[in-house]
């Protein structure tokens, strides 16, 4: 039988209660659909900081490396703020991981559902069409590790872009629209930048491997404003890393359900890194309310996308989804239900 | 007597009618007002490289130079896309004109009226809350005009920031929310970049010379999610060259009305470029229902701030105020309407 090795990186505020659930939910699918799981935990983020000085401590990437893929929590909070930028949790963390297992593609899915339409801060008659896209972000190039440097009187960073790093996130972007409604968006900001223009040509080219998907280009400030106006018009859109983090962000604050948001970070080889999409949520930490779905959704997405366990990744969520369907939610999506972290946890569980 | 010299570059698509609009109301208030103006018209953007070839003809540029201010229409269109980005009729004319006279300061800002909250694509839930916002970009540096160069194989674009730069918007953001309600939201990526570690620092020593007014940081990924779940917490957003652009377009999407949004470009020693935030929206042009209000307000804002006019500035503001609230408006505000661009003109020239 086939055996997976999880290193679980909680992190800090909901995170670890979060993950409990999701790892309830794996261990039962594991079980069902007969593969072997090992959840190994280690710290990370705050919590490391915390014990060992560091967000990411050599012991956590070392137990990354050895193991199949990474279930990540969530990290900081304010007891951190105050820390020098790389020291912090979430960047000291995400970037290195990025960087080492070469992490380049984000996929990050954000959705109105037709039944919870009124959770987006989106009016009724743009609610009402839905949304239905796939945020494909590069993530480990571009101005986030180009060179960067200051002196007293300035600082700079540098985004550089080559064909090669372009291309091959194009082409997942071009292969998950095929899947989909066959249209991708992709973002530059070609009429001021070199690094878009580039990007702009290299995604032409790579179209022409995809003849059933239709191309289109948006500068990023016109898709800032037409996600607002129309995001029913989007499919999968096509972001370098600096783009993509905004984008993927406004999308999520349109669907209104953080809660509910998984999101992979791939490398070319199988390996990922899966996290919800929100936040640590401090001021909700530890109080039993957080909302466990987009951690296990991701859980679900690293069966998908690392082990290619897609019966096991669908059985969860379609849990996910009859629990919605039943209202079994916890109360960032229905203010009036009694429903807990735990709760929704084990409706989930019971519902495999 | 006092007398103005005005650059007038109407531009394409609906820019020569709306910008019709706006010079029947100057003309009205100068005799009011009693001050001279004279208003000259050049070529701009597309027009302009139909008839020259380039998109700010030399002349052009020269009647800036020798003008007070610039009333700028909306350039661009369907015929033009197709040129090399600098030769393009937005890009083309709007970047030399803010380099050469150092236009570093954009001004947009961003309402709901209770009165339209309607208009805007938020849930009623959001709308009915308000928003009254004042986008502060940086327009003459970062990433738009640091070096930048390619190769077959990859491209790149630096952007860099000094302390002077920062500086000096940072003041106006500081000054200005000193007449509003004494909050500035400071946008950066300081978790990333260096150029925004140093903008936050830079912040961070002009706030203590306003002492009245609170300051807070926030990552522009947040900012792109709080602006759609809570526009109404913002007062003053202080933002960089390529984050303004994308947050000041995603405010002009959620307050909905594109149509009634001016803005100002400015320098250091009161000339300024004032446009409509909205485009040359070539698909409605030369039906002659365009909404003037944006290019009107625009005039407005000029005679404020370029010419120290403010007494003329409210009569216009509150001549259009007078028209929203009798619903004299074209139909993308109200679609059921029937008035058009002359009639909605002509109701501010009466009310005035
Ligand atoms: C923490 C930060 C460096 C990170 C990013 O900007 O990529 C985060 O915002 C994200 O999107 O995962
Ligand atoms: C046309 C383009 C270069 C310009 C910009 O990005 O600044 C436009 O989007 C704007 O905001 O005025």
């Amino acid at each position: 039988t086939k055996h997976y090795n999880v290193a679980v990186l909680a992190g800090d505020g909901i995170g670890p209660e979060v993950m409990a659930e999701a790892i309830k939910v794996l261990n039962v699918v594991a079980d069902q659909f007969q593969f072997g799981l090992t959840l190994t935990p280690a710290l990370v983020g705050g919590a490391a900081i915390d014990a060992t000085g560091e967000p990411l401590p050599a012991d956590t990437l070392a137990l990354c490396k050895q193991s199949d893929a990474i279930l990540f929590g969530s990290v900081g909070g304010p007891k951190w703020t105050g820390l020098a930028p790389d020291k912090q949790p979430e960047r000291g963390s995400l970037l290195p991981l990025r960087k080492t297992f070469d992490l380049f593609c984000n996929l990050r899915p954000g959705h109105i559902y037709p039944a919870f339409a009124d959770l987006s801060p989106l009016h009724p008659r743009v609610s009402s069409l839905g949304m239905d896209v796939l945020c494909v972000r590069e993530l480990t190039g571009g101005i986030y590790f180009g060179e960067k440097g200051r002196s007293d009187n300035d600082a700079f960073d540098t985004q550089r872009y080559s064909v090669a790093e372009i291309s091959r996130i194009a082409r997942v972007a071009f292969a998950a629209a095929q899947k989909r409604s066959k249209k991708v968006t992709s973002i530059d900001k070609a009429n001021v930048l070199q690094t878009s223009i580039l990007w702009r040509e290299t995604v032409e080219q790579i179209a022409k491997e995809f003849p059933d998907v239709t191309l289109e280009h948006m500068y990023i400030d016109n898709a800032a404003m037409q996600l607002i106006r129309s995001p029913q018009q989007f499919d999968v859109l096509l972001c370098d890393n600096l783009f993509g983090d905004i984008l993927s962000d406004e999308i999520a604050a349109i669907a209104g359900s953080l809660g509910l948001l998984p999101s992979a970070s791939l490398n070319g080889s199988g390996f990922g890194l899966y996290e919800p999409a929100g936040g640590s949520a401090p001021d909700i930490a530890g109080k039993g309310i957080a909302n466990p779905i987009a951690q296990i959704l991701s859980a679900a997405l690293m069966l998908r996308y690392s082990f290619g366990e897609e019966d096991a990744a669908q059985a969860i969520e379609q849990a996910v989804q009859h629990c919605l369907e039943q209202h079994i939610v916890t109360r960032d999506i229905n203010p009036k239900s009694t429903y807990g972290t735990a709760a929704v946890g084990a409706a989930i569980v019971a519902t495999l």
